[in-house]
């Protein structure tokens, strides 16, 4: 809502955006995903919260934005959780092949990957984000008391797939057609999901 | 070549050579494989820089000393593979916990896999040395032309439960006992290295 003070920047200024993208990325770092506020990096950005919201939506948009991810969980868990729980394994493995695989989607991944893998702090906002935001409605989407430790060990397989795809190119899977990875992967990741394999360990 | 300075300790001291191993553990978990320099190491194991090279030539090498110690392919690819390839999934999982959790082992694995995360050289070292030395022996002693990409399947849930539990610490994951973990993580290796899930997707 435009408030008539002269003090902030016009809506639509670019550099606006990018003051406010640098103010969150600053107050993410210091404060962490859960402590951050719009107010205060509005505040750091010198314009109005109001600003922030046109520009950004919440918090959460903020967050993906400001820390460059190539993906936002509200768009994506919502789409393919839709369809049911039945294939959610091998839509999640051709999602993840296809943001990676995707225009500058690599190389967006890989650096986000490697600030987590190296940053104490980036790995704990993004771990609190992915967990409120991803993994814990996926596992709303499971039956049993063990979901989320079912929608984690499938949130894990997705890890190592990005890791030995893609970062250390492990030689038969980097190798590998994008529709067979996720012919192969995905039944993991949907047995992971279902909790099938669990204690079924042969004698 | 012995200088005759009689600050550091002497070449040949296996005090020195351990006090190395240590201080380089510390400072690649610190720092990762580029951040961290045989200046720094040499500072923190109390001896002078030209003892570090004189050991172990390179900070390369320095390196390979240091990861060879939480576990050495030649050593536990055999005794994993002894008993045969049921359970082999199992046995896996339950090396990589047990090396990832002993004393100074989390460290040293840590190190591992933030120089294989952030240096494009030291990744190319490590998956050279361990396709050679780990996954294709592994694949070997499984069947069908297909071996090579079901232990590579296998080795990426590794990768990845490791990224989950001790990297980013994923609340269901982190928490969970180690027993539990093999009882659910060993069966969808083992079915990784079987090829159990392939193509067999549920309509």
């Amino acid at each position: 809502m435009a408030t008539g003070r002269r003090t902030g920047r016009r809506p639509g200024d670019s550099g606006s955006r990018e003051a406010i993208l640098e103010s969150a990325r600053a107050e993410f770092a210091t404060r962490g995903f859960d402590g951050a506020t719009v107010r205060g990096i509005a505040a750091g950005a010198g314009v109005d919260p109001a600003l922030v919201h046109h520009f950004f939506g919440t918090k959460q948009g903020l967050f993906v934005a400001a820390m460059r991810l190539p993906f936002d969980p509200d768009e994506f868990v919502p789409r393919l959780l839709a369809p049911g729980v039945e294939g959610l394994g091998e839509r999640l493995t051709a999602f993840v092949l296809q943001t990676w695989e995707s225009e500058g989607g690599g190389e967006a991944m890989l650096a986000m990957v490697r600030s987590a893998v190296t940053n104490e702090g980036f790995a704990e906002n993004l771990r609190a984000f992915m967990t409120e935001r991803a993994l814990l409605r996926v596992a709303e989407a499971l039956d049993g008391p063990d979901a989320p430790v079912r929608a984690g060990l499938a949130v894990s397989q997705l890890f190592g797939l990005i890791v030995a795809r893609y970062v250390l190119r492990i030689g038969p899977l980097a190798a590998l057609p994008r529709d067979e990875v996720v012919a192969r992967v995905g039944p993991l990741v949907q047995a992971a999901l279902a909790g099938r394999m669990s204690q079924s360990r042969q004698t």
